[in-house]
């Protein structure tokens, strides 16, 4: 059954959001309409104000509406580490598990030929020049655990094997197949600490 | 951890969406930043353009950007039979249990003096004036099977009282404090098929 073309509309729209089904979608539009315009109304603004306004960092490419990032400008942090991560979300995983004081990097995804995604649509000219430029000791690769995170990690280990930096790879304390994202603080922690280099 | 300003108000505003606790927004607003700008700019547009434009049917009450709704003006429905619901997500629910083919009469919540709401604010004039109206010969009344539904039934069973229709209730085929919006379509066909008069 479909209700009005806008009602019927905001529902198909709402199944862009991740793990919601078209019954969900149902009921979450219903619920706005019927109770809570005014969250719907501060949803839709968050929503435009964000595209327009949330860019990339300029120095670690993660997600965020000024030139350079909290994280990036936080004199508090120890410049001599730099973890590389392919998402925001991973970035947060991260930082919640409280086991990492250092600069991240965001790589916005893993090299994925077949899709079109080099070395450049991941920023990794930037990052070698990030890595030259700072001082910075230790490159941490933490990169999911799959085929394309790993292939990335080497990749990035190749092209550092010039650098005066070591190179290490999160510990796989992470589930195979796994995305950080979904991984407890404690067993990222174990993950963290129990790196190792990567044998150039 | 927060992120920017804007992406920490997105995450927020997310939550008005029911079941959306802070994990999934922070999920879902990553998701749409990083990967699906055109499904969150379609999504915004969807929210602002159903809360300017969708209001009520002028007959029946349920949620619709014109005149009267297209249930209402469905010339193939029978007018005999009129069935009042809570919600337009109840409304919904009958639909799609293929068990009903008359009208239907949105409350858009139920009498609940406490928070004040009466007999107004549900519409009780208009249903009435309905009733009087048109060619109805049965009112049946699918409100929920909660203490204030049940309230509720009785209420516009009492008013219905004096007028030349057979008023009847839903049968408890309906889990008892179950909400109709749950529950699976043979359920409310069995609850629909064996409803029973009310004992004025
Ligand atoms: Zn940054
Ligand atoms: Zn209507």
């Amino acid at each position: 059954m479909s209700f009005s073309p806008l009602v019927d509309e905001l529902i198909e729209s709402l199944r862009c959001l991740p793990g919601v089904g078209h019954k969900s979608a149902q009921r979450m539009a219903l619920q706005l309409l019927e109770r809570d315009r005014d969250g719907a109304m501060r949803l839709s603004n968050a929503l435009s104000d964000s595209i327009v306004g949330v860019g990339r960092c300029a120095k670690c490419q993660n997600l965020t509406e000024v030139e350079v990032c909290k994280l990036c400008s936080d004199e508090r942090r120890n410049n001599g580490q730099l973890c590389v991560v392919e998402t925001p979300s991973d970035l947060l995983a991260l930082e919640l598990s409280h086991t990492f004081g250092g600069r991240y990097f965001v790589l916005m995804g893993h090299l994925s030929p077949i899709d079109g995604i080099g070395p450049e649509e991941i920023g990794l000219d930037k990052l070698m020049r990030l890595v030259s430029e700072a001082s910075i000791k230790e490159v941490i690769l933490a990169t999911n655990s799959t085929i394309e995170g790993d292939a990335t990690a080497f990749y990035i280990a190749d092209l550092l094997e010039e650098q005066d930096v070591l190179v290490t790879r999160i510990a796989h304390g992470i589930p195979v197949g796994g995305q950080l994202g979904y991984v407890d603080g404690g067993t990222l922690g174990h993950a963290l600490t129990g790196r190792k280099p990567i044998d150039g």
